[in-house]
């Protein structure tokens, strides 16, 4: 596949032309003919023999930016000024603040939300710790925390490169949810200084977002702290991609008329990804599913399994491959109705998946590079999803974590276990209306409105154990406020 | 001394009232009448025979409030509905609110701010880690850190029982320096679990403010991680209090016409703030300090300090009291110029303070009550200060740690020492102006709009070397921005 030019490698590019008819269409002309795309122009000065203008393109990547900046500066009589990137500029300074909700414009206002008043809060949450939730940040607080050893596919690349990725998550939940997320990246890889750590700045949180930290510690560090802890702990890179896969393939399986429990479904993948879809599809009902990795399908016959070193691939080999199949994974997809990848790019050719079983469904998930180009996959698979916004079918995270952790603290809830994120499942793939679903809308955008909601409200159902209908008739947390008070 | 009501202590109180002439001012008399103080009173709803009023009132504390609402209900025909306390209705669903700066509007923001664009950004830092300070909110953000074992006078209430104080804290710094603070508050009291803990989640930060945690532990962690890490550390109890404190004297002096070199000064208080006081006041250039604690003058020979097991104590013993005195508090005021509590209520009267040397400087800071009564010291001392807003002169760490963290995170500072906490207390004294200076007047107001800038500049130029002139005619972290993309 080709890359297309895109916004996140976007130019803005200050020069001077000369006042002729053309100058504007030669400059434009240029950057199209490079195979840019001009998002915009401005003309921000004028003479009566020069233009200054400014004009911004998106490129395919950093390399074509420079391109196209030295394919402009061929234009006749052309100035290159400055060059500004999009992607940088938008970050400067970081991407979220800190607000205080409550006004400080005098001694009244300190002594409130200060010294002396400040005092009656803290004894009275020292003499109930529940009341944290009423009179502090706790209520909407999660903590994104990552100690940056698998930052999207950029491998391991600390706490500070992570940064930018925790701050962008905060802003989605911000954005989708409502939620005050704050980033921690943590300057240790030790599995057990992260408990220790994660444990130590727990109070100030209702929630834990684990992200971006490599397999398998991710999934001890994940396990002990939701013993430890109160509050409920997600690992996004597992749960999130769990859910939001499970919503899309039960649509999916919708469109070709087939169930879960009588499927093949082969899971390319056995790392975080990998081993939380196994264990949610496991719990959806499904039967047959089959895993493979890099060195083949996994069973517990293989020599790494039973060397036992690997204790979460073992439970995925003992929990999966019902018929005892071995291979590789072009093996294992023959016949299979539904082909899940979380692994690596282009494992997986048109013709491979021409071997699936009639009306099978593709979701190619790794990014960018999916593990089968999606338009050759279209041309044999009835149903094609990728991680991708620039094809139908996105299966993103972002339509998920927003809403569960909505739902998580609306409810108060102090753990997260596989039938909440079975609940999420379902609502999120109900968002997508009966006569809106075809082979080319199994999952909802993110931008649709009714998301993080729909999520949110099943979530806190399936936590106080009610219906929907009777979780939103519940009186809000802010409603119990209002009698708090006196 | 007899409280004052307080609007730290005020209930606004909902009822209904027979439509007589005379009914509100019966109300308002009333409250009045038992001590309270009217400071709003709206007449909500209207009938042919009755009236609905809320009226807000300030008691002197919470029993206060209780029997103003029962003498309100004494007034004849009244109905007393729902009593609400305005300090917990402030305090509902905590104080600070983390927000996106970018917008998400579309999937190009997306693209931008988060996958595939972040990415590029990643990678800078992940190539340059000084880069973090240019594209994340590392730049402009502080820890506020406690372990809830000292807070305000309420001692040892735990980590989320000091979880407002450590939100109003972060709102003061919004406020007062345009700081994005955040509280940490830690599940541990183990002095290396809080150091591990902190240098663990330091990424992120520029700087790290430590508060209410009890000394001797204080000490050993704050040294320990100015050690260990790259950003400022900063203990709000120590730090914060001397610099204020020095920079309160420095104006008191010029009063009294008097210099510290001169001056034989007695502390009270050799804890945190004790402590760092009686550093700071050395480096300022006093050479006559005596320190007292509850069990009286501090010299090498007291039995507990010649033990050996309070290291701090016998620091302050080897460095003060070079003319050896011994005794009790009582016995060191005698004939000293400067007094400076830091310790506990009531242990001084005007008596004692009658003892003092001419024209003497008394500063008395416990809180809520002083070691001595202001009005009873003020018959005798030249100047009297204390830490409460119902006296002039408050001595109140906000004059100083906002603007302090504001000149080291300008500064990009990797640390911050004595010259620069000097430098500060000398720009927060020259905010008086030498025609406002007297004897009620020896330090500006928290909301003397100069105090944070002017202490920033101060700072910044401490760190970096130059005069004041010369750090703020340096290019700005902002303009260097400016040419940092391309």
């Amino acid at each position: 596949m080709t890359a297309v030019p895109s916004v996140s490698n976007s130019i803005t590019v200050r020069l001077t032309l000369p006042a002729r008819a053309t100058a504007v269409s030669e400059l434009t002309g240029v950057i199209e003919e490079n195979g840019g795309l001009v998002t915009g122009l401005d003309v921000t000065a004028s003479g009566p023999d020069r233009l200054r203008v400014d004009v911004t393109a998106a490129a395919r990547d950093s390399v074509h930016a420079d391109e196209l900046v030295e394919a402009m500066r061929g234009v006749h009589g052309v100035e290159i000024g400055k060059v500004s990137d999009r992607t940088f500029l938008v970050h400067l300074g970081g991407k979220l603040k800190i607000e205080s909700k409550v006004p400080i414009r005098n001694r009244d206002d300190l002594s409130l939300i200060y010294t002396p008043g400040v005092a009656r809060v803290c004894m009275a949450i020292a003499e109930n710790p529940d009341d944290a939730r009423r009179l502090t940040i706790k209520r909407n607080t999660v903590a994104v925390v990552t100690d940056g050893t698998a930052v999207l596919g950029l491998g391991n690349i600390g706490p500070l490169g992570a940064l930018p990725v925790m701050e962008g998550k905060a802003a989605l939940f911000k954005r989708f949810a409502d939620i005050d997320a704050f980033p921690i990246c943590l300057d240790t890889q030790d599995t057990e200084e992260i408990i220790r750590t994660v444990k130590a700045i727990a109070p100030v949180f209702a929630g834990i977002n684990l992200e971006d930290i490599s397999a398998p510690r991710a999934f001890e560090i994940e396990e002990r702290l939701r013993e430890a802890l109160d509050i409920p702990v997600f690992h996004d890179d597992q749960h999130g991609t769990a859910i939001v896969t499970l919503a899309a393939l039960r649509n999916a399986l919708r469109v070709v008329g087939k169930e879960l429990e009588n499927c093949r479904v082969v899971l390319s993948g056995a790392g975080a990804a990998g081993t939380a879809i196994l264990k949610l599809l496991l719990k959806a009902g499904a039967r047959d599913v089959v895993v493979a990795d890099a060195l083949g399908v996994v069973h517990p016959d293989r020599d790494d399994i039973a060397s036992g070193s690997f204790p979460a691939l073992a439970w995925s080999a003992e929990h999966s491959n019902p018929r005892r199949v071995s291979g590789t994974l072009k093996d294992a997809v023959k016949d299979a109705d539904v082909f899940i990848g979380v692994s690596a790019p282009n494992i997986l050719t048109g013709d491979d998946i021409a071997t699936m079983a009639p009306d099978s469904i593709v979701f190619a998930m790794a990014n960018p590079e999916p593990e089968v180009d999606p338009t050759a996959a279209a041309q044999h698979a009835a149903v094609v999803a990728t991680g991708r916004s620039d094809f139908a079918n996105q299966i993103n995270n972002v339509l998920v974590f927003p809403g569960v952790f909505r739902g998580l603290l609306d409810a108060a809830s102090t753990s997260i276990d596989e039938d909440v994120m079975l609940a999420a499942a379902k609502a999120l793939a109900e968002v997508v209306h009966p006569d809106e679903l075809n082979a080319a809308y199994i999952i909802p955008s993110v931008f649709h409105p009714d998301v993080s909601k729909v999520v949110a409200a099943a979530v806190k159902a399936a936590v106080l154990g009610t219906t929907v209908e009777e979780a939103e008739s519940l009186p809000s947390i802010d409603a119990e406020d209002a009698q708090f008070i006196g």
